[in-house]
C-alpha cells in the first residue's frame, strides 16, 4: 500500500505509432500557433498521410513524460492572456470527496504530488466561456488551433468536389477559424476546455466537424485503481479516443479524477451526481443542492471540462418509466427519479438549473444534458419518457445559451435502427442543432458480448445523421469492467464507425486515408496498408498468422489466393492490357463507350423483362391461386 | 498422411447450444412434416423462447453423427414422390477434378467412403426446381417446411402491430405455405435445395423472410485441410450460418466438397469457375465452356444447391475497371475478365447462358448471379463498370425465370454509408426483386483487423433495405485465411446484423426474443440472459472476468455499479412506488397527463428558444462578424 504523498509507479504506453511519427503543423494564419498530428510514412515514393491524432505528448519522442509531475500546461498563456481570470485559493479536499466520510486515506489513492493550489476563474462579471467570445467575435487560439486541427494540414485539391450526403450539414472545403467562430457562436459546435485543463490540446464536437468518440474509463466500487484507470486514458487516447469520461464511483474519486486530469491532453467529463451521491452515503433521497453545488466548484477547479447534468429528469416524467421493459438504466437518471420520487417535489437540479450555469460560464464548462430516461432496451425506443426529457433538454438549452454557456445533448441508449433518424431529427429541432453526443446507440439487444458491434452499427448511422460525439461502447457492455483490450476494441470500433460517418457525410479530408490504404492494398505494400490501418499491430498480426515469412510482406500475392492465382495481379494485367489496347484516349473512349452502350441494352432488357414477368404474374395470379385443400 | 479410402477422424462439435435444447415442431397444416427449432429454457417461470436453427442434427442429442456416413437424407422421399426426377450413373471423377492432373492421388483428401454412385436428375422434359412447381400452384413440402420455420412455431398475438420501416417490402403477420408459393413463384425468394443434397432442411432467402447469412469456407493453395473444413462448417451452422460456401481452391476440390455436402444440414454454394481454372492449370485464357460445362455437371451431382456464375463480366465493361483504385477484386471476375481481353471475345459464361440454365433446371440449382466487377474499395463504389455489370445480371435474371429456374444476385463490396442505398433501389429495380445476396458492404477501407464490424454495420442497413442473405466477412478479411474462432465471430457478427436488419423491418418474431433478454436483465436473471444472447460462453465467460463467483450469477446487481448502487434496482423501486402512487388507473393517468403537459410545454419552450436564438444570431450577425484583422 503506497503511503499517501509518494510518487506513484504507473506505466503508460509511450512512443510514436507504428510507421508513424509526431509532426506540429504550423497554423496558416501565421499566428505561431502549432497543431500535433500523425504522419504515417509510406513506401514507394509515395506521399505521406496526415491523420488527426488524439495521443497527445506521449507519442512524442520529443517530450519526457512524468505521470507525477502532469503534462505540460500549454493552454496557460492563452488563458491568462485574456486578462478575464483570477487566481484564488483553492477549496479545501474533504475525506469525503473520497468517500471515506472521516480523516483516514489508508488504503485510498495517494494524493497526485502537483496539485495546483490556485485555480484560476472568471473575475466577478466575467464570462469565460469559448461561446461568450465567440459571439464578441473573437477568434480565440483555441478556435484557431481547432482549424488547424480539422484540415489535418490539408489543401482542398483542384476541382474538388465533395461527395456525400450530410443531412442538412454544412461542412466547408475548409475549416477556417472564423467558421469555427460561427459555429461556436451559434451553439453548433462546442470546444470543452475547462480554464483549469490548460494540459489539453482544442478540440470541436459539432456536426460540421469531424466526428469525435469518448470513451470511459472509471474505477468502481468492485475493482480497479487508480493506475489502471490513467493507464487505460494514455491508452484510449493512444488509440483515438477524442474525450474520455471518468465515471469513478466509490471511494477515491476526488484523488482519481486530479490523476487522469492531469495527465490527460484530451478534455475530460464527469457526471457529478455520482460523487455527490457517495458524499451522502449513498442514499439518493439524501442529496441536496448544496452537496451537489460543493461537488461542482471542486470539480470545476481540477479542470474538468464537462459536466453531465441529469437535469431533464423532471418529477411528471418519473411515472412514464414505470410501464417499461427495462425501466431506467440510466445511473444519473435513476438517481435523479428516486429523489423526485422521494421527495415528490421538482428535480432540484432542474430548480438550479440558471445556479450550475453561472458556474458553467466561471470556469468554462460544457454542458452535456444527460439522457437520464434513455431506453434500455429496444421495446423502450422513443418512447413518451425519453422524448419528454428531450424536449426539456431542448428548453434547457437556450437556458445555457442565454448565458453563452457551450452545450452538447446526451442521447441514446437502445435503439432498433428505424427509429434512429427520428431521434436525431428531434434533437435537431427543439435543441437548436447542440451537439448530440450518443451511447450507440445499440440495434439490438441479443448481443452481449457483442456490444461494441451492436452500438458501433448505430453509432455510424447517427454519426452519419448528424450526431457529433459518439460515445464508445466495449464488448464487456452489460456484462463487466472492461480491461485494457477491451478499451481498444471499443475506441478503434467507434474511431471506424466515426470515420464512416464522415465519410458518408463528405467531409473533405476523411476519404483520403482510404484511397490511400486501398491504393497500398491493390500494390502490394503490405506495410503500408498495416500503418495505414486504424490498428497497425492487429492488421500485421493476422496476416502474420497465415504468412509469417518476412518475405510475405512484400509478396505479391496474400494468402487467400495463394501465389498461383490473384485477383489483385490480374487486375493489374487488365490495367496494363487495357492501356495498351487504347493508346489513344479516343480509343479507349470508344471502348468505354461501347461499354455504356452494352448496359443501357441490359438495364432496358432488364427493366422489359421485369414488366413481362410482372404482367405475366398479374394475369396468371388468379389462375395460380389455388386454394389449400386443392393443391395437390 | 492418411490411406486414401480410410475413414478420417474429423472432429465436430456437437451437443445442445447451453441453455437450450432441440425440439420438432409439427407444421400446421397437419401434414406431419416436422421442423427443427431451437428452444431456450427460462428461469422464473417465463416462456421457453424458440429461436431460428440453422446447426442440423448437430445438436440434436436423439441423432448419432457419422462423418464418414454423412447425414440422414431427409428430403429424399420428398424429391422421389414427385415422380419427375431418374437416377443414372454418375460422371466418372477425373484425376483433374482435384487438380492433380495425373492419377496419383497420394497427399491428397481421402475419398468420401460413402459416395453416391447413382445421382438424380430430372426426366427428359421435366423441370425440378422450386420456382417451377410455385408456378404451377403447387405447395412443395419444402414451402410448408419453410413456412413453418419462419414463424418460429409464433402464433399472432392479439391486437398485434406490425413496427418496423421495409422500405416496400411485404412482409405478413404469419408465413403461410401458399406465401412462400408466392413469393417463389415470382422470383422474390428462392428455396436452394439440389435434388443431391437430400441432406439439407429447407430455408428461403428472399425480402420478405428472415435475413439469412452466409459463411464462406473452403482450403486454398496455401493451408489447411478437410478436416478443418468439416469442423469449420458444423461450427458456421451452429452459431447460425444460413448457408455455406466452399471457395475451396488449388488441391483435392472435388473430394473436400463432397465430405462437406453429405454433413451440411444447409445449403451448400461454390464458384465453380475456380474448380475449371484448376483444371486448366490456372491459366484464365485456357478456360473453354466444355471445362467448364463438365464442371457444372460434376458439382450438380455432388449437391452443390447454389452456383455463382460471373455471367455479368461481360468484355465491353472491362476497361471500365481499368480507371479504378483498385481494380478487379473478385476473382471469378478477374478470370472472366482476363479470358475476355485473351480472346478479345464476349464471355463465354455469358454466350452459353441458357445453357447453363439448362443444367440448374435439371438440378434445381439456384442461380447466385456474381459481381465480378464489384467494387473493392470506397474510392470505386457505385461506379460505371459496378452498374453496368448489375444491368446485364437483370437481364440473366429476367432469362433465367423465363426457364423457371431460381435466381439471386450478388452485390458489393465496399460502399460508403450514403451509397449504400442506391445499390439497393438499382438491383430491385433491374432485377425484379430477385433476392439480393451482398458481401457487407464495408463502409470504410481503413481499419483491416476490424473488417467483420467494417462490413456489419453496411450489412445491417443494407439487409434492412432489402438485402434477403449477407454474406458474412471475419476479422481476417483482406488479412489472411479465417481459423475456427475468426469464423464464429463472423458468424456472431452478421447474426446480430441480419437480425438488427430484421428488427427495423418489422418482422414479426424478430423482437420476441430482444424483450426476453431485456426482461432478463432488468430482472437479473443473469443465466437467462447468457442464454438467450447469441453467443452464450463469450457472454458468461466475460461477466466472470469481473465477478467470478457463481453468486454473482444470481446477485441483484452487475459489476458496473456494484452491489451498493444500481440502476436497475432503483428502476424497481420506482416501478413499485409509481405502483403505489397511482392505485387507481384514473390516478396513473392523471400523472402521466401531468407529464405530457410538462413535455409539451417544454417543446415549445425549446423551439420558441431556438427560433430567439436564430432571430438574434441573424439580428446580430452582421455586427458580429469582424474581419480577422479586427478580432483582437
Amino acid at each position: 500500500m503506497a503511503d499517501i504523498n509518494s510518487p506513484v509507479e504507473i506505466g503508460v504506453t509511450t512512443g510514436p505509432i507504428r510507421g508513424s511519427r509526431k509532426i506540429h503543423v504550423g497554423a496558416r494564419t501565421g499566428s505561431g500557433i502549432t497543431v500535433a498530428m500523425r504522419e504515417i510514412e509510406l513506401e514507394g515514393g509515395e506521399e505521406p498521410v496526415r491523420v488527426y491524432d488524439t495521443s497527445g505528448p506521449y507519442t512524442d519522442t520529443n517530450v519526457a513524460i512524468d505521470i507525477n509531475a502532469g503534462l505540460a500546461a500549454k493552454r496557460d498563456a492563452w488563458i491568462k492572456a485574456r486578462g478575464d481570470v483570477e487566481e484564488y485559493d483553492a477549496r479545501e479536499v474533504k475525506p469525503e470527496d473520497n468517500g471515506q466520510l472521516g480523516p483516514d486515506r489508508s488504503g485510498g489513492v495517494p494524493q497526485f504530488p502537483n496539485v495546483v493550489k490556485r485555480p484560476l476563474r472568471a473575475k466577478t462579471g466575467h464570462n469565460v466561456s469559448q461561446m461568450h467570445y465567440a459571439r464578441k467575435g473573437i477568434i480565440t487560439p483555441e478556435m484557431e488551433y481547432v482549424a488547424e486541427r480539422e484540415n489535418l494540414g490539408r489543401e482542398v485539391p483542384e476541382g474538388y468536389v465533395q461527395d456525400g450526403q450530410s443531412w442538412g450539414a454544412s461542412i466547408p472545403d475548409v475549416i477556417t477559424p472564423e467558421f469555427v467562430r460561427e459555429e461556436v457562436a451559434r451553439g453548433r459546435a462546442i470546444i470543452p476546455n475547462n480554464i483549469n485543463h490548460p494540459e489539453s490540446e482544442p478540440m470541436a464536437i459539432g456536426r460540421n466537424f469531424l466526428v469525435k468518440i469518448n470513451a470511459n474509463i472509471g474505477n468502481s466500487a468492485v475493482a480497479s485503481d487508480v493506475a489502471t484507470e490513467v493507464d487505460k486514458m494514455v491508452w484510449a487516447t493512444r488509440w483515438g479516443a477524442d474525450t474520455i469520461m471518468d465515471l469513478s464511483t466509490g471511494r477515491n474519486i476526488h484523488d482519481t479524477r486530479e490523476w487522469i486530469i492531469r495527465n490527460s491532453a484530451v478534455p475530460v467529463g464527469t457526471v457529478p451526481i455520482y460523487q455527490a451521491l457517495e458524499k451522502v452515503g449513498g442514499v439518493a433521497e439524501d442529496l441536496t443542492w448544496e452537496v451537489f453545488r460543493d461537488t461542482l466548484i471542486e470539480q470545476a477547479e481540477q479542470g474538468v471540462d464537462y459536466f453531465t447534468i441529469h437535469a431533464g429528469v423532471r418529477l411528471a416524467y418519473v411515472p412514464m418509466a414505470a410501464k417499461r421493459v427495462t425501466g431506467i438504466v440510466s445511473r444519473g437518471g435513476s438517481i435523479m427519479a428516486k429523489w423526485c420520487l422521494a421527495h415528490h417535489k421538482e428535480s432540484f437540479l432542474y430548480e438550479h438549473f440558471d445556479d450550475i450555469t453561472e458556474i458553467m460560464k466561471a470556469y468554462d464548462i460544457a454542458y452535456s444534458l444527460g439522457d437520464g430516461l434513455r431506453p434500455g432496451s429496444i421495446a423502450d425506443a422513443n418512447d413518451e419518457a425519453q422524448f419528454s426529457e428531450l424536449y426539456t433538454l431542448g428548453e434547457l438549452t437556450h437556458r445555457a445559451w442565454e448565458q453563452d454557456v457551450q452545450v452538447m445533448i446526451e442521447g441514446p441508449g437502445h435503439v432498433p435502427m428505424h427509429k434512429i433518424k427520428e431521434n436525431m431529427e428531434k434533437q435537431l429541432e427543439v435543441c437548436g442543432e447542440a451537439p448530440f453526443y450518443t451511447l450507440g446507440p445499440l440495434v439490438t439487444d441479443i448481443a452481449p458480448g457483442y456490444d461494441h458491434i451492436t452500438s458501433g452499427i448505430g453509432a455510424a448511422q447517427i454519426g452519419w445523421y448528424g450526431t457529433a460525439m459518439l460515445c464508445y461502447v466495449t464488448p464487456k457492455e452489460h456484462l463487466g469492467l472492461p480491461d485494457r483490450d477491451d478499451v481498444k476494441v471499443g475506441v478503434i470500433t467507434y474511431k471506424l464507425a466515426a470515420h464512416a460517418a464522415d465519410l458518408a457525410k463528405g467531409h473533405p479530408s476523411a476519404q483520403v486515408r482510404d484511397d490511400a490504404l486501398s491504393k497500398a492494398r491493390f500494390e502490394f505494400r503490405w506495410r503500408d496498408q498495416f500503418n495505414l490501418s486504424l490498428d497497425p499491430e492487429t492488421a500485421e498480426q493476422y496476416h502474420d498468422q497465415t504468412l509469417p515469412a518476412e518475405g510475405a510482406k512484400t509478396a505479391h500475392f496474400c494468402s487467400m489466393c495463394g501465389p498461383k492465382f490473384c485477383s489483385m495481379q490480374i487486375s493489374q494485367e487488365v490495367r496494363d492490357f487495357a492501356a495498351k489496347q487504347n493508346e489513344s484516349p479516343e480509343g479507349f473512349l470508344a471502348s468505354e463507350k461501347l461499354g455504356a452502350d452494352t448496359a443501357e441494352a441490359s438495364r432496358q432488357a432488364a427493366i422489359k423483362g421485369m414488366e413481362e414477368m410482372s404482367g405475366k404474374y398479374k394475369d396468371m395470379g388468379q389462375k395460380l391461386y389455388l386454394p389449400e385443400g386443392e393443391t395437390e
